[in-house]
Parts: C-alpha cells; sequence; structure tokens
C-alpha cells in the first residue's frame, strides 16, 4: 500500500483548513490505602484524597469537625464516608483535612462517625492541587483479611 | 458539629504515619469535528487525532499511506476507520497523518478507503504530544443532517 515520494503531485501539499477542536477532559486517579485495621485504611483512604487536592505541608491543624456516613453495605459505606469528606471541602466549610480519626466504625450497621481535623481552605495558602470532582463505584475495593493482617481499599475518585 | 480550637489537645496534633499511593491515571479527550459533508467530518475527525499526538507544525507530507475500514454500521466504521489510522501509528511505519483524503466513503456497506499523507514519527524531529491508548465507543455521536447541512462526529479517546 506504500507508493514513493515520487507519485506525490503538488495538490497533494495543499492543507484542508481545521474543522476539529478537543471538548472536555476526564480523568481519574486510583487511591490505595492501607492500615492495621480496616477503620485505618478508612482514614488513610480519605487522608489520601485530601493530600491530592493540595500540599498538605501547608495545612495545619486549626479546627475539628465531626461527619457521618451511613450506608446499607461496606462498599457504599466507603463511598459516603469519601463523599461527607469531599462535601466538607466543597462547602463551607470548606476544609482541608490533616487527619482523620474514625471515633465510631460500625461494620454491622455500615456506620462511620470521623473527626476531621484540619483547616479552612484559602487559596494565597494552601497551592491548590487536583480538583476532586466526585468518589465513584468503579472498581472500589475492600481488602479485609485480618488472618493475614490485610487491611486495604482501592478507590477510584474523578478528578 | 464545630468544636473551637481551645477544644483541640496535644495529641490532635500528632500526624499519623502515611499509608497510601496514587495508583494509575486514565484520561479521556474528547474529538469534535465537522464539514461540509460527512466524509469531511470524518477527515477532520481523524486529523484532530493526529493534532493532539504531536505538534503538527513539525510534521511535513512526505509519504501516503492507503488504509481501509470496513464495519456493520456507522458507528462501527467510524470507531474502525480511527483504530486503522492509529494503527498506523502504533506500528510500521509510525505514520504521523497531516492530511487525509477519503477516497471512498460507502455509507451502504459502511466502508471507507483512505489516502493517509504524512512522514515517519521520528523523536527528535517530531515533538511528542500525548499517547493515544485507545478509540471508545463512548458517548460517539454521528450528526448526519443534510436539510441542516449538519456533518458532525464526536469521539472520545482514551488518552
Amino acid at each position: 500500500m506504500d507508493e514513493e515520494l515520487g507519485d506525490l503531485t503538488e495538490s497533494d501539499f495543499i492543507l484542508p483548513p481545521i474543522k476539529y477542536e478537543y471538548l472536555d477532559h476526564t480523568a481519574d486517579v486510583q487511591l490505595h490505602a492501607w492500615g492495621d485495621s480496616l477503620k485505618e485504611a478508612f482514614e488513610q483512604c480519605g487522608m489520601a484524597m485530601f493530600a491530592y487536592m493540595t500540599e498538605m505541608a501547608y495545612v495545619q491543624i486549626r479546627e475539628v469537625h465531626t461527619i457521618e456516613a451511613n450506608a446499607d453495605d461496606m462498599i457504599g459505606l466507603l463511598y459516603h464516608f469519601l463523599d461527607e469528606l469531599l462535601f466538607l471541602f466543597s462547602a463551607e466549610p470548606f476544609l482541608i483535612c490533616k487527619k482523620l480519626v474514625i471515633t465510631e466504625f460500625n461494620t454491622e450497621e455500615f456506620r462511620i462517625v470521623c473527626k476531621c481535623y484540619g483547616e479552612e481552605f484559602k487559596i494565597g495558602t494552601h497551592p491548590q492541587g487536583t480538583e476532586v470532582k466526585a468518589i465513584t463505584y468503579s472498581a472500589m475495593q475492600i481488602i479485609d483479611e485480618p488472618k493475614d493482617h490485610k487491611f486495604e481499599v482501592f478507590v477510584i475518585i474523578d478528578i
């Protein structure tokens, strides 16, 4: 199917006008977090999300807020836990969390209460990292294997 | 749910170790192309894809290759057309196309034959743009409305 350069005629070199554009760009990143317990893996996952949004070195602990999450199963609980955290950041108080401490981790009634330590996000003080648009259920995984001492979560977030 | 700073104790400021990481990142971009005919919109869509891969100003027309695409419907035809073009780039001759001319655009038997003008991609000569990993069927749209003189295509590519 190849043709030699000699076969190209003058008109072959005339270029067409541009009639295209590039539209909105979506992306995601997968968070992988672990701990000595599933509770710790959840806390770490939440902190991973916040660390993606800004440089954590610029964030100080000045306030503490409490969030609650409820669901019908563990996957749903992880989703709603992260979604509540994201809401803390997306609406007032626009909190960036540097530290999360889950005070109630009920894996039977699927309920989490969590203390969120951090400070209000302020442009100028805090570098803007990547905006997290949404938590997704896509390929979400919870590894809860106490025998092997394996407690891990995988969550894909839209950015 | 807010608590005052005064409620924070010394231990509240102790930070946990980091037990998380960020895993592979995927992204996509939507190509939107149009023309005075559906054939031209297809050609433009193919050129949009190549223009995403490198700076077109550095590409010259030195060779011409011919590709063929066949499918069972128009959506499939658009997919296979772009996939054939991507293959031109991904395997020998590693062709970057600056200009595409569809010489057969059969919308009844769903067949395209296309002349692809460009040159072999060479690192050093051509800036590396974004790698296109795959064409997708996701939200693919073909607008073919001769009455309103509207000929457009929308294609999401994985990058």
